[in-house]
């Protein structure tokens, strides 16, 4: 774990809240990226080392549309810097950690990325991160 | 907004979620602190250029406390290091935000710290967080 890699929050309307973290983080969002897979389209926002996603769902039964339902806006993850994906799998599993994607699938922003359980994490849903290097 | 300078996560046993993540963060935790006038005890992780801050509420009547029978262990905040706090509140003040402490209070970890309320930032409770400085 290298560091936070970024925070994601879950939010209602993308475009509102894109407006409302300029103005909180004073900068811009630096892009907008869909997964579609997950049904959920995303902003990011630099702060520092450290990045801030926003995320809107794009389908009523997808991950962040079902969260929102349930527990309203807010803080949805934490996302760590691994170099490592895989052996990161590993040595968690080892420790009793429950890996929800024990083959990391492609995510946004250009990463690998695997979340644990949060049942077994104090509450918290943790993401791990690998940058996908090029060649 | 320099970085995210640590996360808070509110949990009910101090002890036990300190062996936890250790485990998952690969590191033990460095200091243990008790912020009597917030009834709340800490212990800090750090994760490169961020720390994780654990949160356990030691009165009944803590907001660590009410947050954990409202809402159950998991991420309580996100704080943002701030080279000057004060012109910070001025200028999120000027941006709409509700600034929940006008004058910055002595927070753990050295730190003179302001909260926004969550109702103006998508749910989220966001701490800035200034560094004090000796002499």
């Amino acid at each position: 774990m290298e560091k936070i890699e970024h925070i994601g929050i879950a939010v209602k309307d993308l475009e509102t809240s894109n407006k409302l973290f300029e103005k909180l983080l004073g900068v811009p969002h630096y892009k907008i990226e869909e997964v579609a897979s997950e049904g959920v389209k995303t902003s990011f926002f630099k702060s520092g080392p450290n990045k801030i996603e926003l995320l809107e769902a794009t389908k009523p039964d997808s991950p962040i549309a079902k969260y929102l339902e349930k527990k309203g806006e807010g803080i949805h993850h934490i996302a760590f810097a691994v170099e490592d994906i895989a052996s990161e799998i590993d040595r968690l599993k080892n420790e009793g950690f429950t890996v929800l994607n024990e083959t990391p699938k492609k995510g946004a922003d250009n990463k690998l990325v695997a979340f644990l359980h949060p049942k077994g994490t104090n509450g918290v849903l943790v993401e791990l991160c690998q940058e996908i290097k090029e060649g």
